[in-house]
């Protein structure tokens, strides 16, 4: 990454437009939106050479690079790519551990068994960090387990897992690494070698801040090579998409073309933004702004500090008699601010991202609309320090 | 369709855009790719009120509507669309005949194959109209068979399959009948009705004049309900995807928000245009100015007219020492005309696609530009009446 294109980025002027403080698709700047307004040809050489770019540079983003590893677009929403890991690469007497605190786990795990694909699911409840004992314990216990599946951070709740951690176990029990970055990926530094990872997947509509329409897998070249013709899918064959990327440089079917050219141009941003750490920071004053902002509103996180990323974050209902989280939602979503469900079983909450192209300042804005909102609905809430 | 609203459509001003004469991803409206820059929330209702519309005004398309039947949209290409037909509905104990003229035809076997569905494969020449006689054969040969793919228009050659008797021949022999009208939905009526057709797949980025990103599945919903639980994939499932769209009015899983948004404001930009038979004119001018330009340079059709369609035509490589294809692609492509290789097997030709946001005047430019390649290759050709 190089530092020295740093420029300083700030908000736009927002001409009455939604803002989404969701976990994707995420709000994306002009720019990238603007770069969908030419129709591209799909076998063309301008549009190859922009598909050569992109698996490049979302190679060096993970600390790696051809030919040791291979970068394998997939058309889809990011489960279309999970799933294309999963049809592709693990054989027929394979195993696959799924380590789940979380309904994006779950759904990996869901994802294997109605592949046939065996599968045991270890689970950890969904504000806790998976037990490293208890994971090297299944990865010792079950010698047929062929691949580890690890969802990095956890949408459900907004939790981190520690891939490092479970990325060494996994290396030491001789297992295959399979990683759903999705909504961390461009957001924090993570390097494949040293998290031991062999297929990593993430969506364009996340962190690099580009539109939805495609995701990408991060493989292990030697790897996938390995397990070609495994595909229990024909449109979901990654082996077969990572082949003809090579040999031609174009998809096998009719690929995303303005979403690809968006996501050509949200790498140049990321880049002037100074690369992961860049985007890193503004994500984290996001994160920071909301928190001290919800706090001093009378809100209180799902999560200890300690779980917590900077990625989305689940915060608790008010506990007053008044608070609809509808009404709430709606009168935000009147504001122009979009805010998200939660998803954990065991509590109440709503979620709220500090990820895509928002700044501290849209943040306290938002902050503004929900005190506005509160205000409307009659609700003062009581502040205590956590 | 409401003819009343038809307006006068001409070709805009080209500011130096390529212009896509191919089977797809099209040349689109500027105000199509306009509709994308704005970034919708995917859970908000906004765009779930879009989604509504979309599924609603597609099944107009096809001479149909709720309850009786319904939409399915489905991230990605329209490979996947047919994928999650054959993978949702067709029983572990049912028998898939495909009747296949051309690439696609095969690769709708091929699918079939992959996701261990038994399947029979009836070949006909990639040049010439399936016989009926010897489809009807087929279909009553073997009383396993309980569904039959059909491919509409056959991009390969160009070639316009007799969806009608096929259909009637199947619904006389109890078949469901699933057709792939990719290429042709849109461009020419499509009854489904009177087709016979239990399940139709075609996509956003076709005769509709979207962009691409998911691709949509016309099912007879008592089909489909009854077909629930079957699929063989979680990204692919059909009917989980049907019902999630019922119920909540959401996409399973991630959207491409952007290319839903092009695609409501390329229906409405249909009916401004008359309808399917608004643009089945049109296509249908842009045709006749191609062959009659082409004929008139010295080029010759690969397909006798009887069998070819008005959407995409198979040109013969001319008799001429110096024509090399590579070349005049690469000219062509200098001078912002996009034209698509061949993929007949048997022939050497070039195809050039007659839909999308093109016009006469459009064929014509391209015209200019086919003659002044073909001097600057120093390639002059006889030219034989037909």
């Amino acid at each position: 990454m190089n530092h020295a294109t740093k420029k300083k980025v700030s908000a736009p002027h927002r001409h009455g437009e939604k803002l989404l403080f969701t976990p994707g698709p995420l709000t994306t700047s002009l720019t990238v939106k603007q770069a969908m307004l030419r129709d591209l040809g799909s076998r063309d050489q301008e549009f190859t050479g922009l598909i050569r770019e992109i698996r490049e540079q979302l190679l060096r983003l993970a600390g790696v690079g051809e030919p040791e590893h291979t970068c394998v677009l997939m058309q889809g929403s990011g489960t279309f790519a999970v799933e294309a890991v999963l049809s592709s690469v693990i054989p027929a007497q394979g195993k696959l551990l799924v380590i789940a605190n979380g309904a994006y786990g779950t759904r990996m795990a869901q994802i294997a068994k109605t592949l046939k694909i065996s599968t045991q699911i270890l689970e950890f409840a969904e504000t806790d960090k998976p037990s490293l004992p208890q994971v090297n314990a299944a990865l010792w216990q079950d010698r047929g387990i062929t691949h580890v599946g690890l969802i990095h951070c956890e949408t459900t709740s907004g939790i981190i897992n520690p891939v490092e951690e479970i990325g060494a176990l996994a290396a030491k029990a001789g297992k295959i690494f399979i990683v759903d970055a999705m909504s961390s990926f461009g957001a924090m530094p993570l390097d494949m070698e040293k998290n031991h990872i062999h297929y990593l997947v993430s969506s364009a509509n996340k962190c690099i801040e580009g539109v939805p329409g495609f995701a990408f897998v991060l493989a292990r070249r030697e790897c996938l090579e390995a397990a070609s013709g495994l595909a229990r899918s024909v449109s979901l064959d990654l082996s077969a998409q990572a082949k003809e990327l090579d040999r031609s440089g174009q998809f096998r079917f009719t690929p995303p073309t303005h979403a690809l050219a968006a996501f050509g141009q949200a790498l140049r941003e990321l880049e002037e933004e100074g690369g992961i750490k860049g985007r890193q920071a503004r994500y984290r004053s996001n994160y920071e702004t909301l928190v001290q902002g919800m706090r001093a509103l009378g809100f209180r996180e799902l999560l200890p500090e300690s779980n917590q990323g900077y990625i989305i974050t689940s915060f608790l209902y008010p506990k007053h008699p008044d608070f609809r989280f509808e009404d709430f939602y709606a009168r935000l979503n009147q504001k122009n601010f979009v805010i998200y469900p939660g998803k954990v079983s065991r509590a109440d909450c709503f979620r709220i991202g500090s990820i895509g192209r928002i700044f501290p300042e849209d943040v306290r804005a938002l902050l503004a609309a929900i005190l506005e909102s509160l205000n409307e609905m009659r609700i003062s809430l009581e502040v205590s320090l956590p």
